[in-house]
């Protein structure tokens, strides 16, 4: 990583627009299509695609190369395109996140869109269309719900936190154990939110997050929503959020955990420790 | 019960709009409430409740009693009031089903409102405040959500069936492994939405819902919007969902189960059969 290239408030204003806009195509054609019955295609992961998921996606991908052709685009539905070997600057797209509750008519899906400085993010949006709901996180500034400052909520220990994670079914053996030593000792554990459960995190409604499996454009826009709102966000060993786009790599899956309080990530981190990488 | 007695068109039609009335009621006290910092007691069952839980249950009794004094109500905060021990009528109310994605910010918790004439639920209504989306059910009439008339959609089986529950924590040891045996068999299950997922089903979202353990106050009010969405909603064994207050019996937990299509709520029968009820 080359720490001396600096993004200046300039350059980021102009990303943050950008990102709005993202944010805005994208809800006009997720809105246009939920709780329409359209066809769902299986594939072979089993997790849904919608044709709301495709447009989106590539309506986003246009956006962003006419604006910045230099600029790497990696997204859930159409992979990676980049113009540039050495890209300063790649957005991470999941148009729809929480498919299963997008097809089911449910409203707490999001879009995803972050921005990475040479594979640090540094920009994430987390928008929910229906609710009309939009958090915004930059590097270095408080997180937006709505341009509304917000933060997470103290909370002092594992035994007072609220917990959520998408689904019980989501983990493998190893993860699975591991998870469970967290969700006995939490106050509650909550189903169901997918990116929409850090949102709330990170606006002081839930202290904890811990998911497994997920993939680059599934973490990456949530790491500045969530330290800008005074959260902490790694993978389970602790390490930082970071991606590079690679033509060459298969996608490695990431096993993630946010909390509100510190504390709280690091007791939740120590129940973990058990698990292998 | 006494089948010679019959609810007028006129008479059903100022129920109808009392329940309106109680519903935006609750309402705009449950939205004063969400999302704000609140002092949350546990009761014994760990199940929370909150302030607004209490002052809209006391606002819509209030407006029962006013208008209707001689009918019973029962709600979940503050149990049976039976102005006339062979009251026709009773209102059955749960001002916040989902006390616990109401407390996480989570927007799809419900206030579930029921009318019981003889011990059946003749009128339901669902009602999301900041979704501003209200399910009102009447018996013989087609279901309406936000005055759009609804209906289920059609599954031919259990293996091409969406299936929502509230968490998988809910269940005994018993019905733990009935639900299991369907969990295993359908398409996807999905978490996390309380008396939104029977909402959602009466709305062609969703194939099945399957819970256990619920109280009067939980389905009663889902009854008659699932089925004037031509769904099916029974207890484990394919009972009627009725009940009359009593202020002697002890309150019986049920098991629930809602299918938009029958096919799937025989299927799903089938399978929960090996339950001690």
């Amino acid at each position: 990583m080359d720490e001396t290239r600096k993004t200046s408030d300039a350059t980021l204003d102009g990303f943050v627009s950008l990102a709005h806009e993202l944010a805005d195509a994208a809800a006009k054609i997720s809105l246009k299509y939920f709780r329409t019955r359209i066809e769902v295609i299986d594939k072979l992961d089993l997790s849904p695609v919608t044709i709301a998921d495709q447009a989106a996606e590539e309506a986003m991908r246009a956006l962003i190369l006419q604006r910045f052709p230099s600029h790497a685009v990696f997204g859930e539905e159409s992979g990676l395109t980049m113009p540039d070997s050495i890209a300063e600057y790649a957005w991470v797209l999941d148009p729809i996140d929480g498919t299963k509750s997008f097809i089911t008519g449910k409203p707490v899906f999001g879009t995803l869109i972050s921005l990475l400085h040479d594979g640090v993010p540094i920009l994430g949006i987390i928008d929910q269309p229906v609710l009309k709901e939009r958090w915004l996180g930059v590097a270095g500034q408080v997180t937006l719900l709505n341009n509304r400052e917000i933060s997470t909520r103290s909370c002092h220990s594992l035994s007072s936190a609220y917990l959520y994670t998408t689904s019980p079914h989501l983990f493998d053996k190893l993860s699975e154990q591991a998870f469970a030593r967290i969700r006995e000792e939490v106050k509650v554990p909550l189903y169901g939110c997918d990116c929409y459960a850090y949102g709330l995190l990170a606006a002081g409604h839930v202290d904890l997050v811990v998911e497994s499996g997920l993939k680059p454009y599934d973490y990456l826009a949530l790491v500045p929503v969530v330290e800008g709102a005074g959260g902490v966000i790694t993978d389970w060993q602790g390490n930082k959020l970071t991606w590079k786009p690679d033509f060459h790599e298969e996608l490695i899956k990431t096993n993630v955990i946010a909390a509100g309080d510190s504390r709280v990530h690091r007791a939740a981190l120590g129940r973990l420790d058990c698990q292998a990488s």
